[in-house]
């Protein structure tokens, strides 16, 4: 694309640097930004700036928080003795958005990915040992992506769990059909796993919060 | 959506307040900009900075430019008879991506719009109206979109133009079936007006910079 103007082509090309983000969609934002008012677009990158500099990330969870704690760690009414590990924020948000679960989180920060250069030390592994040696912790939900990296970080961090502390209880997200999905649209791979591990009947009358 | 953390709040409200974006996708794009380095971080916020502050508007045509002129106003190889009346910059950028037209252009920066409340002189009219007083023009060309406040402008703008010279040539886009469209799906308005505006064989024989 052939652009009058330098300042809208530099522009441009740091919006197209985002995700999901091709060059026809920056420039529109970046029409838009141009209408707007010189505060307006002021408050919007000094909010950027801001977030990007003054943000902490919960020393005991590793999920991004303003203070030295996040504010699900620092709730007392939370179960501390259940851990719910995740990958990012986002799914912190979206598990807290189904208002079932009562626990705490940690936030592993991605997942094992060797083909991205991604081992157990790029990630908050070493935090979520430390946390189960020293808080008394009953159960660890593995809530990461039903995705081969998703699987393998659910076996690496199982084992090194269970060498700390044999007694403590790991699961993970059940997996199946999802609810309201038409049956024909499944994959074959998780209809094939939702066959072979059908559970009772009567387990399904069962509310999700008990 | 409980977001732990208020800066990341206010970075997604920042985002999610452009065209298109919406609180998830914004999220998205948060999170991402969380794991670059400050340095990249701010080079994104200052180059958006930049653009807003220090971009000018061509005098003559009134596209965005660096300079006094935009770099098409001022190509003496352009053909400075004919102007093409578009909406904003990323018209130009569609038009000027074909590369069939030699002629320059003039930046509306938006259509008539009663019921937005834009008439013609929140919009680059008058400066059109000019250019035609002091230019020696043959041709004004209206690249409008398609739609019921761009016929109402190009309406008023013939009728503007033509009381200051009724001798200048105004035309406009010609309409019809998109090229590589199947047939059934084309509307019923644009097929009637297809229909009734058919053109001979021949003239589809002749290609496009004739």
């Amino acid at each position: 694309m052939n652009f009058s103007s330098k300042l809208i082509e530099q522009a441009v090309a740091e919006f197209s640097r985002l995700p999901g983000i091709g060059k026809k969609t920056a420039l529109r934002l970046v029409l838009h930004l141009l209408k707007q008012s010189t505060e307006t677009v002021d408050i919007f990158t000094q909010r950027i700036s801001d977030m990007r500099h003054q943000i902490k990330y919960c020393q005991k969870c590793c999920n991004i928080s303003d203070d030295v704690l996040c504010n699900i760690c620092a709730n007392t009414h939370r179960k501390h003795e259940t851990i719910c590990v995740v990958e990012n924020l986002r799914d912190v948000i979206a598990i807290e958005s189904t208002q079932q679960y009562q626990g705490v989180y940690h936030v592993l920060g991605g997942v094992i990915s060797p083909v991205d250069g991604i081992g157990p030390d790029q990630l908050n592994v070493q935090a979520l040992l430390n946390r189960l040696q020293k808080e008394p912790i009953d159960e660890i939900i593995m809530a990461l992506s039903p995705t081969m990296e998703g699987d393998t970080t659910i076996f690496y961090l199982s084992r090194k769990l269970h060498e700390i502390n044999p007694s403590v209880k790991i699961s993970a997200l059940a997996r199946g059909v999802a609810f309201g999905g038409e049956l024909e649209y499944v994959d074959e791979l998780t209809l094939a796993r939702a066959m072979a591990t059908r559970r009772p009947y009567e387990q399904f009358l069962v509310s999700p919060d008990k």
